[in-house]
C-alpha cells in the first residue's frame, strides 16, 4: 500500500505556539529506521515545558513535532532493517545514542556525549528530533520495541514511563525481594515504581505524596502504606515502620527538593536512593549522613540501558492491567485540550493520551 | 614472657580532659582477640573532636582510651586465635561488626546495624571501645592485619587512612586506567587518594585545595594538575582540562559543602562521585544534574569491606614510600603536644604519630 | 513452660544404620542460638548419601542427627538473642560461617574457609553439626529465618530448596525480565528454578528432563516449553526456539554431565550458566565456545548470601502455593519409609517431609 | 598530500597461498572510518590458522588481506570523523560491532549477534574484513585508539594483546591487590597477564608453562613463582604455596585442556577463572568442585568492552617497557619468513612484527 505524502501533525511554531497542520510531509525512513503510523502519544511532564520554551537543539520552529511516548504500527522499513516487519505493533524510547562516544559504546546511550548532535547520529525523539504528535514518525530501530498483543496501544504509551521507573530501580542494583521500598511522588513514574517494586517482591512499599486520590491509587497498585506529607513527617513515619532502621531502597520521583532531602533522611545504613525527578533547584542533602551511613544516591537518566525491553517483558509476563493509569484520550485535533487536561489535571487526569 | 599487669595510657576523663596514667590495667584478649603492644598511633581528624566532646556510647570517662590508627606487635593471643602469632607486626582498622545483622552478613560491617552495641559484638576501637593511645590494646582478629616488612610501624598507621581512601574508590566501582580523576581536599585521605589513583593508572589526576604547600605535596605524590580553589573556579578549570566533558571519577575528601557541590558540578555524564569527608551541614547539590547526567554519588563509610587488606597489598607491591606523610612523632608522654601540633598544623604537620 | 530433657530423634549409628531413639538429650541453645521445636524436616537429595556414607567431620556415630531442611517453632533463646521470640515460626539454612575467614567476612559464608571447624564457629547443620530429624534442634540465629503466616510449616521446608535455586540465579546476575531461560533437571531445585524465573518475568522458560510427569509438573509451574532429552536433542531444539541465538540464562540442576555439556551448547553469546547440580564426574565442556562466546559459568554453592531471606519474601509476596511439591509426609517414627519413598520416588514422590 | 591509489599488500589467494602484490587498490575510508598508513602488524597465534584455512565469511580469496594487530598513522579521515586527525599515531582492535543487536547495545561488541554480517555494520578486521598486512587499512573509529608518545609503534602492536589479557582480568571482576594469581601459559597473552597482574598489586603471581626460557621471561616480567608443568604438578604446588587454600584469580592462556582442568583444580573457594585460550577440544572440568567451591569460570572474548583504552592507559601510566616482547621484525616483503619465525619460534621468537 502506498504511503501518503502528507500527514496531520501538531507542529510547534514558537514558544507556546502549537498549530495543527494538514500537509506536513510524511518522513521517509533512512537506513536503519522504521516509519511508524502513530496510534497514540502520551503527554509527559516535560511536554508542557517544551511547548512553552522549546528545547536545546530542537528542530526549527515551524517544523518541530514533539511528543516522545508514542506507539503505533510499523508502516515502512528503511534500508537494512530486518528486525521489524510492516504491521508490527511497536512503542519507542526517546533516546538513541551516537554509538561512537565512550558512554554509548559502554551501553549508556541516554548519557551520550554527543547529545543533540544529529550529524553524529544522536537522536532525542520529540526533543532534538521530531517525535510523535503526528500521524507518522521515523525512529531508528535501536529506539523501537515490539508491544505484546495483550497490551493495547493506548496503554503501551506507558511503557516508556515504566522503563523510566525501572531504570531508576536498576540504577540502585534492583529491588531485592523483601526490601522496604519508599517511593516519593505518586505521579505516573512513581506509581509505576510502586507497581514494579510489587512485582519484584518488595516487602513493605511506602508511597508518599500530597494528594489523597493519587495515594489511594498507589495503594490499589500495590503500596502497603501511604503517607500524605502534608499531614505527617515521612522520615519519622518510615523509621517507625522499620523499627528505626530506615528504608533499603528509595525512588524519588516527585522532583521536589524536600523529597530528595527526605530520601536521604529515611534511608537505611547501606541503603540506596534513585533520583528520578526533575528538580528546579539544588537540594540541601545531608551529605554527612550519606557518608556515615554508606548511602548510594544514583541519578537515573531516562529509560537507559534498554530498560524498555525489560519493562515490557515484566509487565507483560505478570499480565499487569495499565488501563487505570490512562485516564483520558483525545484525538490529535484536540491536542490543546489534552494539554490543558494534563497540565491542570482536570478530572483527576493522570496519563493523557493523544491519538493522531 | 609474662605480660605486665599495668600500663601507661592516655585516658579521657571528661570533655577535653585527657590525662596520662601509669597504672591502667593491661587488657586481656578475649576469645578471638589479640593483644597488641602498640608501637604507634596516629592522630586522625576525628580525634580532636573525641577529645573535646567524647563519642556516642564511649566507654566511661576515666576509663576511655581513644586513638584508632595504631600499629604494633602482637603480644598475646586470645582463645582460638590461629591466624596470628606473638611477634607479628600488625595494624588495625577501627570497625568490627556484630556479625549477625544483615549488613554485617553481607560484608558491610562499617555500617553494622548494631553500632555501639558491645553486647552484640560490635566494636569501634578508639570510639565506643578502647583504642590505641596506650601501651596495649586488644583487637578482634577481624580488625587486625599484618604489616609487610618493608613498611615501618610509624608509617603503617597510614594504612588505615589509605584504606579509607581506597574504600571511597571502591564505592564508585574503582578507578579505571585512563580515567580523569579529581580529588577534592589535600588532607591525608585526599593525598592518599591521589597516590592510589596514580597506582591504578588514572589518566589526569586533578587535586584541589586551599594551601599551596599541600597542593605541592599532592603534585609530588602524583597529581598532574593542582587547583587552588581560592584562586580559580575548579569546575570551570576541570571542564577546560577535559574538553568540556568533565571528570570520570571524583573523591570528595575535603568535607566542605562547596566541594561537594563542585564535585557534582565537574562530573562527567555517567560519572561517579565518592563522598569521603565529614560535613558540618547539608550541601546544596545540583540534583537535577545528578539525574540528567546519570551521576552516582556514593557515601563511603570508613575502611569498609576489608579495604585494609587491599590497601596494604597495593602500597606494598608498588613499594610506596609513605614517609613524607608522617611529619611528626611524639612519645605518649607528649600526647598533648602531639594534638596541638596536629590541630594547628604546626610545622606543616600532616600526619602526627604518637609512640606509646 | 519447662523444656523436656530428652527427645525422640533419628540417630545415625553407622553407615546405613539409622535408629530411632527416645531419650536423646534435648540440646541447649548456646549464646546466639535458638532452640527449635522441629515441625517438619524434608529429605534432600544429599540425605540418602549421608545415610549411606556419613559426611566429612560429622558428629560421632551414635550421636549424629542429620536432616537440614527443617522448620518449626522457636522453643528457647540462647543468651543475647533478641531477633527472635519463643513461638516464632521459623525455617533454617544449613550453613553458618565462621565469621572470621575472608570469604565469610565478604558475605560468602557457604564457602567458609574453615568448613567443618566447629571450634572456629563454622556449622553445617545436618552435616557436620546435628540437624533436624529430631524433636529439637539448635541453630545459630544467622541460620534461622521467620516463616510468613501464609506458608504452612511442611511446605516451608521447601524454602531451603527455593533459596538454593535462587542463589544459582543470583550467581549469574539474576534473571532479567524477558530473557530466555533454560532449566535442566526437573527435581525440586529445578522446578523451583522454573517458578522463580516465572516470577522474575522470564520470557520463554524451557525445562528439560527425562520423566514426563515431572516435565508436566514443570509446565504447570510456569515452563513454556518442556523437552524430554530422551526424545530430542535439547541444544538443537533450544536454538530452534530462539532463532539460532541460544538461551540467555541457564540453570543446570540435573547433576548429569551431559546436561552440563548441553548447557554450554545451548548458551547464547554473552550468556550465563549456573551450575547447581551434584556431579559424579568431570564434564567435558566445550571450553572453546565458552571463550569465543564470552560465556560465564558459575558454580553455585547452596543458599549463599542470605538467599533464604529473598526466596522467602519473593514466594510470600507472590502468594505462591508450594503444596504441589510436597507429595508425602511421614511421622518421625516412619522415617525409614520416608527415605524409601524419596529414594525410589514411590508414588511420584517429589518432596518427602518427615514430621518429628 | 595526495594518497597513492595502489599499495603493497600481502594477499591471501587460497589456503596457504599468500602472495605479495604491488598494485592493491588503496581503500578509501567510508563515513566514520579512518585510513591508516600501517607501520607495524604483529603476527597473532590465530594468523597461521587463517593462512592455512581461511576464516568464516572472509573476503574473497585474491582480495583478502589479514593481520589484525596493527599500528600506524592516520592518513585520511572519512566523513564525519572528528575524534582523530591526520598524523595521529594509532593502534586498532579487530572487533567492531553492528551497534544494533542486544549485545552491542549493552556494550558487548566482541560477541555481536551479527558477527560477520558486513551489511549490518559488523567488522572483524583481519578476519571477515581486510586487515593490516598492507600499506594501508581502513578502520571504523570505534576500533581505533591513540598510541601515547612513549610507546613505539612496533611495540604498540602488543596493545591488542594486552587488551585481551586485560579483558580476561576484567571478566573475573578485576584482580584485587594482594590476591594470589595464577597464569597458565607463558605466551604473549599470558606474559602480558603477568605484567598486568603485577601492576594491579597482585600478591603472589604464579606462572606455569613448559619452556624454561619463557618462564624465565615471565619471572622477569613479574611472576614470583614459575612452575614447569613437565616437572611438577601445578595444582599440588599451588596448594602448597597457598596454605592449602588455592588461588583467588586464574588466567588460563595456554589453550590446553589440561591447563583448563588444572585451573579448576587449583582454584580457591569462591575464586574466579578466566579462560582466554583457544582450545582444540572439550576440557573435562571438575564441575562438582565448581559448584561446591562456588567458582566462577568466565570465557573472555578478545579485547571486549573497550579494554584497549584501559590497557593502553595502564601500560603508559606505569611506563612499561614492552620491547622485550617484540623479538623479531621483518619488512612486508619478508612476511613468509616472519610467519615461519613465529610459527616455529625460531630464535626464541615471541612477538614477530611485520612492517609494511
Amino acid at each position: 500500500m502506498a504511503l501518503p505524502t502528507t500527514m496531520k501533525a501538531a507542529v510547534l511554531f514558537g514558544e507556546g505556539d502549537l498549530r495543527l497542520v494538514d500537509d506536513y510531509p510524511v518522513p521517509r525512513p533512512a537506513a536503519g529506521e522504521v516509519l511508524i503510523r502513530v496510534a497514540a502519544c502520551a503527554i509527559c511532564g516535560s511536554d508542557p515545558k517544551i511547548l512553552a520554551h522549546g528545547w536545546p537543539n530542537h528542530p526549527p520552529y515551524g517544523q518541530f513535532i514533539f511528543g516522545h511516548e508514542y506507539t503505533g504500527l510499523v508502516a515502512a522499513l528503511g534500508e537494512g532493517v530486518t528486525s521489524f516487519e510492516v504491521g508490527d505493533r511497536v512503542c519507542v524510547e526517546p533516546h538513541k545514542g551516537c554509538g561512537i562516544c565512550d558512554n554509548c559504546r559502554d551501553g549508556y546511550y541516554t548519557t551520550c556525549l554527543n547529545y543533540g548532535d544529529r550529524a553524529k547520529g544522536h537522536r532525542h525523539y520529540g526533543f532534538s528530533t521530531n517525535g510523535g504528535y503526528a500521524e507518522y514518525a521515523c525512529n531508528h530501530v535501536n529506539s523501537v520495541y515490539k508491544v505484546p498483543k495483550a497490551i493495547p496501544l493506548d496503554e503501551a504509551t506507558l511503557l516508556t514511563t515504566a522503563a523510566t521507573s525501572l531504570y531508576g530501580i536498576r540504577r540502585i542494583g534492583g529491588i531485592q525481594a523483601g526490601e522496604t521500598v519508599v517511593v516519593f511522588g505518586p505521579g505516573a513514574i512513581g506509581l509505576m515504581g510502586v507497581l514494579l517494586a510489587r512485582l519484584m517482591g518488595a516487602g513493605i512499599i511506602i508511597l508518599t505524596g500530597t494528594r489523597s486520590s493519587r495515594l489511594e491509587l498507589g495503594w490499589e497498585m500495590g503500596a502497603d502504606v501511604t503517607i500524605n506529607v502534608r499531614d505527617e513527617d515521612p522520615v519519622q513515619r518510615i523509621f517507625d515502620l522499620t523499627d528505626g532502621i530506615g528504608a533499603d531502597a528509595i525512588l524519588e520521583c516527585s522532583g521536589t527538593t524536600q523529597a530528595a532531602v527526605d530520601a536521604v533522611g529515611c534511608c537505611k545504613k547501606n541503603g540506596r536512593i534513585a533520583l528520578v525527578g526533575i528538580y528546579g533547584q539544588p537540594a540541601p542533602l545531608d551529605v554527612n549522613k550519606v557518608v556515615q551511613w554508606n548511602i548510594t544516591v544514583a541519578g537515573s537518566k531516562a529509560e537507559g540501558e534498554r530498560s524498555m525491553a525489560q519493562a515490557i517483558a515484566l509487565l507483560n509476563q505478570h499480565q499487569v492491567d495499565l488501563s487505570p493509569l490512562v485516564t483520558h484520550t483525545f484525538p490529535l485535533d484536540r491536542i490543546q485540550e489534552a494539554f490543558e487536561t494534563a497540565e491542570k489535571r482536570l478530572g483527576g487526569a493522570l496519563k493523557v493520551v493523544v491519538n493522531p
